[in-house]
């Protein structure tokens, strides 16, 4: 499709930090959010499926589309053109590459432990960087970033975010953790363990985390029937 | 901009009812969201605010981006050649208006008593209709009205839903109605209005509204500054 495109904010949490899966473009300084373009019969959604399952390895992700990025100077023309001449490539001034992009911004939530990231024909590394550490991206990318993070903050009571951004066993800190960065302040550890064990979604498990320097904390789990029937309703009250 | 249209969803209330703008086309029995396509060097909020101040006369209108629509098959060809070929305008089967086109949904929310409404181009009529009362649209009009009840729906805690769209005096049971009509269930009177108080940005004026078979209600208004406070946190609680 002219004129249109996609870009993945990739969301994964591990060691107690949210991070984002970037791609390092090739003669570019700069990283970049992956994305890609929309086949001329193929669905949006999958669009935005094909592009994550490439880049990621994983095939059943969660996904939601969260904003359009639509302002006239956004496209970086220059880039592509540098790009193409640089691999040989003559474009004419009328070529669809180089014309203005709208761009539709989807976030995907992955348990960071089982995906591979792999980088894409224009780019030459694929990793993943704290959301703290990402001062400048690409084009409008750290635009988007920034509302998908906003986006994750409006969605807590009503998307299953711990779920799809923790492994299907973690602790309470871990848990608290998570939504600490996601809100960007401190909870209260009492407050937040009685508000989450009220909902009723979150077990705890006969099993330990060991190893560590404390005592060893309790595993917890999502029931996801549960959950899923909170999060209908929206989970009550703000954090 | 080849490919991409936008789609709105004007909302307003009125007499206990919330209603949607709709545009009769012509030579066709059905009807359809008003919308419109991007200009080359257009932001696509202003093309949405172009077509919403085009449709209703105003200029300073709550927009919300709420979904983009992008399955191939959403276009309907047919309907554009018919159109041209009435208006004797010939149409090449690369012309850009019979392609496939992805169309970004907003919603507006309008206070209905300010509002006048004004077909395109290619309508004959454009009207309110009670939204219960619409069963079938153009192409996939339907579609988008329905998630942008939807959206109205989650955000009710988070954006100022009940100002937009109520002038600027209102009776308790009308904001009642309004929450009622777009959560679409009933809901206690006492509980309705003691959780509206305590969340401490409607106020009660001095006045009444006369005329009604009834005891005559006291008139209410939205404290704006209170009110967008307390939707930044969002909404305590849900209803």
């Amino acid at each position: 499709m002219p004129s249109l495109s996609l870009d993945c904010v990739i969301f994964g949490f591990h060691e107690n930090e949210l991070k984002v899966l970037l791609l390092k473009m090739k003669n570019m300084d700069q990283w970049a959010l992956p994305g890609g373009f929309i086949y001329r019969d193929e669905d949006i959604e999958d669009a935005a499926t094909r592009v994550l399952s490439e880049r990621t390895g994983l095939v059943d992700i969660f996904l939601q589309q969260f904003k359009v990025f639509g302002q006239p100077n956004r496209s970086e023309k220059k880039y592509h053109l540098n790009m193409m001449k640089k691999d040989g490539i003559k474009v004419g001034k009328d070529n669809w590459i180089i014309q203005r992009f709208i761009t539709v911004g989807y976030y995907a939530l992955v348990d960071f432990a089982v995906v591979t990231p792999k980088p894409d024909m224009n780019s030459v590394s694929c990793e993943w960087h704290e959301i703290h550490s990402i001062s400048e991206l690409f084009m409008d990318h750290k635009n988007i970033l920034d509302h998908a993070l906003e986006t994750l903050r409006l969605q807590l009571n009503h998307q299953p975010i711990g779920y799809n951004l923790l492994p299907q066993k973690f602790t309470m800190p871990e848990l608290q953790k998570l939504y600490e960065t996601i809100l960007d302040k401190k909870l209260d550890r009492r407050n937040f363990q009685r508000r989450m064990n009220s909902f009723g979604f979150v077990k705890r498990l006969k099993e330990t985390r060991k190893g560590g320097a404390h005592k060893a904390p309790f595993l917890y789990s999502f029931d996801l029937r549960k959950y899923k029937k909170a999060l209908q309703e929206g989970l009550q009250g703000g954090w």
